[in-house]
């Protein structure tokens, strides 16, 4: 290892994954894409593609459990990964589930967690065939593999988006954010004094977006029924910002955002403004929202106009005009992700 | 939850699963088998079944890295999915990985972790598709997950043993245990006098039987050049007695195996000695082998009668027989699994 010592947070999570596994290279003609979009792209026949998709949740870095439901945990944990082979324009259908935990958990724990996974499991059609439980010194991890499929001619890399697509999002942006803010802040009332029960009133959607989120599937669908084939796309899971700036990269492209078209629910604005945040920057950072980020050509744009899923945030442009969003006052900022970097904390 | 509470470690992890998994159905008809032998069995096309596998190594339970070279650490990481691949009758293609890590390690410490998995992965000819990096709180996770194939006519479930079935295995058994010992035990002189150097000399064998062991992929070729289909068969990774009860508990049957036939290199057998230890115990009980455990048909036993890579050491027997070993005095005694039960720790 010799004296160099270079710590994780200079590189950050994506230049770390780059760097470490630069060296790899492909082997076997079953393997179409590796490393570098939301799932890996497996060829076991001719008509379809098989994702795979892999993602783990670490207590104390991914969840609280002090206000983290471990149903919940369970439902969302697979949700992330799910999420990952719809950003594929795809459909999953298995999961492996591998739990490393301390025994300061009971069994009753693991069987609300995997009362989650069930729920989850039911509700996107999909089996769970594998797995590994084992002990940890501390805390909970959850690692959690996706399989799915996508018929070859609808799959949806990263890197396919041209100039002059429009930059499609879905739902609306900031709410899992904000809910995690609200939930923090109780957590920290309690703490000082345990006799206060929390004050989630009102915040029930945000609260709901950040414990309990939905993959986009029915979106895929929609996309099938509306015969529109996304040039590009990738889950919202760290942030607008951070994930339109992977598809400017992967495509080689710049883009434009604006501010005033981004879709925020009311009840997220109103709980920003009451943290003294502005609802736009918790939508451009906020991440968790697992809502799809997509690029459409022009010609697709009056098959998805007035849906009310799926909202036009900005377009793409040539690489050499940049990567901007434009706020309210018409300004134009050059974007930069300030996504989950969990190396820094 | 309510009120009960159930310590982990009165279920033991294989229990665990199965009591965790059992509400679980199986909805996609791409998924051939689930939960319950070395690895998934999933269906894309008409010649052959793909396999899943998925492991995690978490410092402190199954590994410590005061003896554990990191390059080690990532080699094994990825041998003992190919194993479990192997047990199908399979070959490993591409793999997962996913690595929760504090920041008490630095970029470099990555590199070494990486550097052995790329070992591995060249070879046995496997392609890294895709993973996760991610902090901890505390010590280093690893997460991987292993996808195969095998020739439909070809796969070995842990279930297809027969009454008066030979049991072979492979290679030599109890090294990677008594190796484990010897770790252990200069751990403990360092710790007291950090100044003595460890005394490893004349254990290389079975300390790189624990550090790095190899998945016996050669075997699954062997058995298709010897044109032998086993009837089941299971990879070593909790010892010799835990892996034929699962054998005979999912074929229904019991066994007869014997002491004297149990293969054990030489140097396993002399420090098992020199730790009090018997090495048939080691053998059987030991765990990490990452040898392949299968059952032929006898009329299979001339194809392999001589091959220096495998040892038939009993037979299989009706249910209502039991399941015995033979002791070198001829002593028959009832099997039972002492194997890796990490949750008591």
């Amino acid at each position: 290892m010799g004296d160099k010592r270079t710590e994780l947070e200079q590189l950050g999570e994506f230049r770390l994954i780059k760097h470490l596994t630069k060296g790899f290279d492909v082997k076997n003609k079953s393997t179409v894409f590796g490393i570098g979009d939301d799932a890996a792209v497996l060829e076991f026949n001719e008509n379809e593609y098989r994702l795979v998709s892999t993602d783990s949740l670490i207590e104390g870095i991914h969840f609280n459990l002090m206000y983290t439901p471990l149903k919940h945990l369970g439902y969302k944990s697979v949700v992330v990964n799910i999420s990952d082979i719809c950003a594929m324009n795809g459909k999953a259908e298995q999961i492996t589930v591998s739990i490393a935990v301390s025994n300061r958990f009971p069994v009753e724990a693991l069987e609300e967690l995997y009362e989650g996974i069930q729920l989850a499991c039911k509700h996107y059609n999909v089996d769970l065939v594998g797995g590994d439980t084992t002990s940890s010194l501390s805390g909970l991890c959850i690692n959690i593999t996706a399989i799915g499929r996508v018929k070859k001619e609808k799959i949806t890399y990263r890197s396919g988006a041209k100039e002059h697509d429009l930059v499609v999002v879905t739902g609306d942006l900031g709410g899992a954010y904000m809910g995690l803010q609200v939930l923090e802040r109780e957590k920290e009332v309690f703490k000082t004094n345990p006799e206060i029960q929390p004050d989630l009133e009102g915040h029930d959607y945000i609260i709901g977006r950040q414990l309990k989120p939905e993959a986009r599937e029915d979106v895929v669908r929609f996309l099938e029924e509306l015969n529109v084939i996304p040039t590009s796309m990738i889950d919202i899971s760290d942030g607008l910002a951070s994930e339109i700036l992977h598809i400017c990269e992967n495509s080689d492209t710049g883009c434009y955002i604006y501010d005033e078209k981004i879709p925020i629910d009311g009840k997220t604005s109103l709980t920003a403004i009451e943290f003294n945040l502005d609802p736009a920057t918790c939508a451009l950072n906020g991440g968790e929202d697992y809502e799809l980020l997509f690029t459409i050509s022009q010609k697709d744009y009056d098959k998805i106009k007035g849906n009310p899923h799926m909202t036009v945030i900005g377009h793409i442009t040539d690489k050499k005009d940049g990567k901007y969003y434009v706020d309210k006052n018409g300004s134009v900022i050059e974007l930069k992700a300030q996504g989950w970097t969990h190396f820094n904390q």
